[in-house]
């Protein structure tokens, strides 16, 4: 199956300019992409630049660069997309109302296009390493690209050649079965593999074959903060005493951590924590720099996620060394990264960043102000939900200390009390399983609420109590009003 | 395996206040019983009554009856209760603060008890129709009665002679293994079985066997309202529709609905959509009397579940011809009936029932006015999610007529916009799947609001886009503030 050369049989070769034009003016496109990498880039770039009248709507594995999003935006062509996004102008677009963002858990999006009717996908458009007649294999990431490829009627492949063909080594593309006789995923461990890199289709489908050369923009980590480590130095302190205690953790430790630069300074906990013979492995959606940090000092025992989103320092590395990585590290679909199935029958801890968490343990995750979205709920739901153990880390104030993190009641639900288990923040550990709603807020505030803010909201707390009771106590009339 | 005795070898048969004595004043107790039957009688009575000075914590399956949530509260005895409650005395003293009460999703609580730590359990309550040494048949419920006994320090046993002995035919106990190597559950379809009727136990553990013949209280359900009779019909109309496009459905038709009257009233919906030769099977946590007319009219192939909650009436009718039943009908733990992945691979249709909705499809289930909770999540967080169609049902108004269910925010969320698919209330149906949450708000109010209420919820919309904006547009200043 190994493939040494990007092109493969009888190819429809076009330029991109000329490979736009086989796209519908009110297509539905399927993209591929995800954690802003290996999504394809001259041909929603040649749509964008056509000057078409374009109503298209767009659906992803995750985020992709501005080359779809931005690009897109700016040309008026986008009336519709899912599933994420995190490009300023798309965001925009999506606050305005002038583009119909819908934010979806990621694991299911596989399905929600293949069955649930979200979108009917005209053209699929995949960035690849190697392409033949009925066959691609992706590049940095997979996300939806299976399942965006089945629903499509046509195919255009951007084959990437700045992209090293070796990342065949680290795909493991398998197709979950259709309910109601879905088989369960035949996965035993998370470093194991089930599937082949190529994702097949049928030749027929395949419209345009494109040649580029062009890198993904590598990710911008900012440098971890005092807050980022200090977060970090409490969840290490966590780890430890819970994989002392819970029998799930006797012999391995499956982790995830949410994307970004926290989750990227989060992910060196692990090296703090005396996890004696455990083996610990990653299973999440995205793979960053600092995994490959863990890969290399044994810390970690191998990684799996759906898309490699590298520094810039991080995509040498990594691509320098592809052969040996190949062996620890593992790339799927995200209906099989982020499978809550699979999350459940390992153990998982996951570890998810938020916006804001309220005393009663809800998790504002998307919405500034419950109005204002930021990028979306991304895997985080899929993790929290069906994980071990759900921690929620975050710092606990934003704007040089000025607003509290922690909130009477957060203006935007995404994850409930019934699925958080730990509430992390510079200031401390909040365990609230088995708690009450009023002993979870007072281990809240008082565990990870900054002091500053702390008198504040006891006395919302206690006003509660007092003048509405019941067993989740609020009081609506003012519960949105910032005192602080 | 078949038994047709109630005892089995040497017991430590005792009275009801005998059995009392071996539990500790500050005990852990895991009862049996969900669905308000197949609980423990006769000692939790005897320990309300026992003039002891006891601070218990009770982990039940699901809601028990007045035996042990009503006796124990009124008689000041429980300090802490988990994961679901359905008597007015113990739903009192949680929204009072005196006992502390947590709901939880069903299917985690027997992971929650044996790995997170939720509880240690001391003493396993539990009512059997038949016992022996290491053994017991539960009655008309299992609930989480395998992982409760597996963590108890000792076993309580009631054997019901009231219960017949014949739920034994009903009964598949099957234990999910222990993450991270937990192997997927091996049941190839809704109807299918897997283990056995007993749960066994260490004999060393059976600290008293207790004999009674107390009937469980039979569920009263209220006749169909007009609303929901309309809501039914909504309901038949959009399956009907969905089931002719959704290639999930091509063969067959895996439904599960909310426990309760209108749960009850809605199941009738099914005979009234033509499913052609598609195999129909309710795949849910508790079977109610709707189940019975459509399993004896054949409309339904099979059902299964976690409990048996007829009315009086249903219980003649199932205790009289179980035999026949037997054949249809599976009774399964907890942790199996409401498992999210076996939800998502058998394709479920979730009709799921609300205190309200708000108009972005965000969910109230529990907690009146955000603060007084009615019960508790119970198992709709485990179907909605992983549903492959999430319908939430419900009227449009409350208190005949003059309040909204539909509203702006509700002021507590237990299942978020991003799992719901479909709204439907006696005004109609909104399907939400792949809409921005603008154009979600639209269709809601036009849709599923009261014609009464409408204008006043589209000019919060209209005001929030106006003053706020945004994606989700609020106005937090005024959102909780009931203008109608």
């Amino acid at each position: 199956m190994h493939v040494t050369d990007r092109l493969h049989g009888d190819l429809p070769e076009r330029t991109a300019t000329d490979a736009q034009q086989v796209i519908a003016d009110d297509a539905t496109l399927g993209t591929s992409g995800f954690g802003s990498v290996g999504y394809p880039k001259a041909v929603p770039e040649a749509l964008a630049d056509s000057g078409r009248d374009l109503d298209l709507a767009v659906v992803s594995g995750g985020s992709v660069g501005p080359e779809i999003d931005a690009a897109l935006t700016d040309a008026d062509a986008l009336e519709r997309r899912f599933p994420y996004q995190s490009q300023p102008e798309l965001r925009d677009a999506a606050n305005a109302g002038t583009v119909h963002y819908q934010d979806r858990h990621v694991s299911q999006v596989s399905d929600d296009v293949q069955y649930g009717g979200l979108a009917d996908v005209e053209t699929a458009i995949v960035e690849a390493v190697a392409v033949g007649e009925d066959w691609l294999v992706p590049s940095t990431s997979i996300g939806h690209t299976p399942a965006l490829v089945a629903d499509a009627e046509q195919v255009v492949v951007e084959v990437n050649r700045a992209q090293p063909l070796e990342l065949q080594r680290v795909h493991d593309v398998y197709r979950p079965g259709k309910p109601p006789t879905r088989e369960p995923i035949p996965l035993r461990e998370p470093s194991g593999r089930m599937g082949s890199p190529r994702v097949e289709f049928d030749a027929d489908k395949l419209a345009a074959v494109v040649e580029t050369e062009r890198p993904d923009t590598p990710y911008q980590f900012r440098a971890p903060t005092d807050t980022d480590r200090t977060i970090a130095v409490n969840l290490a302190r966590f780890l430890e005493s819970e994989i002392d205690r819970n029998p799930v953790f006797e012999s391995a430790l499956n982790l995830q951590f949410g994307v970004g630069s926290l989750g990227n300074a989060l992910m060196s906990a692990i090296s703090e924590v005396p996890v004696g013979d455990r083996t610990v492995t990653y299973w999440g959606e995205v793979i960053q720099d600092g995994l490959l940090d863990m890969l290399d000092e044994d810390v970690l025992a191998a990684a799996s996620a759906t898309s490699l989103a590298f520094s810039e320092d991080g995509q040498e590395r990594f691509f320098a060394d592809i052969d040996d990585y190949a062996d620890d590290l593992v790339v799927r679909p995200a209906d099989v990264s982020n499978n809550p199935t699979l999350v459940d029958r390992f153990g998982v801890v996951a570890v998810n960043s938020a916006l804001e968490v309220d005393v009663y343990g809800h998790v504002n995750s998307t919405h500034l102000n419950g109005s204002r979205v930021i990028n979306g709920i991304g895997g985080s739901g899929d993790f929290n939900r069906a994980a071990s153990v759900t921690i929620v880390a975050l710092p606990s104030t934003a704007k040089d200390g000025e607003i509290s993190r922690v909130v009477p009641m957060v203006p935007h639900v995404d994850h409930t009390e019934h699925e958080i288990d730990v509430v992390i923040t510079e200031q401390g550990v909040a365990d609230v399983r088995g708690t009450s709603p009023r002993e979870r807020a007072e281990t809240i505030v008082e565990q990870c609420a900054h002091p500053d803010h702390r008198p504040t909201l006891s006395e919302y707390l206690d006003d509660a109590a007092e003048e509405t009771g019941g067993h989740e106590p609020h009081r609506l009339d003012r519960v949105f009003s910032r005192t602080d």
